[in-house]
């Protein structure tokens, strides 16, 4: 399984409505990019005691192969990228990554998957 | 629900052991913080055409409350520290995040479940 993610850093004074983002910008972006899943965050705190998060936000998109993504962001990623000033002044950070491993002690539904 | 990730910054000439990371210390890290799951990350790409990743690998603990993962890395966060120039040079960017919400087009199992 593949998993696109878009951070979006931390910095002073920058702006990020995670209300628009969350109700508005990611179902959007879950039509059009037709992942298996998406999952959004909400940056609360770094490692170290008090620190900020490194990230305001950001999403991750779960794809059984690139190709769906590649495809399907060539299509309709200049309409996802028009919508970002709605939401923040914060340009994102994109990493590609493959997931390599999901185990848990939960319960089957939270990380049981085919990746 | 709660994810720490643990995020390793690529540079150039750092090390990274992804066998030993995905085979031995994240198991570790399982057993030892009790997290509902967790996730491994691979790093393959940016978001622009032939960008690197930004990050190299890395992991995601997703937790029901935030008290138990403190509770589990105040009492094994040392040995998992001490674990880590195992597997790599890189000093890791933690960020705790809420998972505000989950939604999916695939089934079930990729994406149900309580956040």
């Amino acid at each position: 399984m593949f998993k696109v993610s878009v951070l979006y850093p931390a910095a002073d004074g920058a702006r990020f409505d995670h209300a628009y983002y969350a109700g508005t910008h990611m179902p959007l972006s879950g039509r059009l990019l037709q992942p298996l899943y998406y999952e959004i965050d909400q940056g609360l705190a770094g490692g170290a005691p008090g620190a900020p998060a490194p990230f305001v936000g950001g999403c991750h998109f779960y794809f059984a192969n690139l190709e769906g993504f590649q495809a399907a962001f060539g299509a309709h990623g200049a309409e996802l990228q028009a919508d970002i000033p709605a939401f923040t002044d914060i340009a994102p950070e994109i990493q590609i990554s493959s997931v390599v491993a999901r185990a848990g002690t939960g319960s089957a539904p939270h990380w049981a998957s085919g990746i």
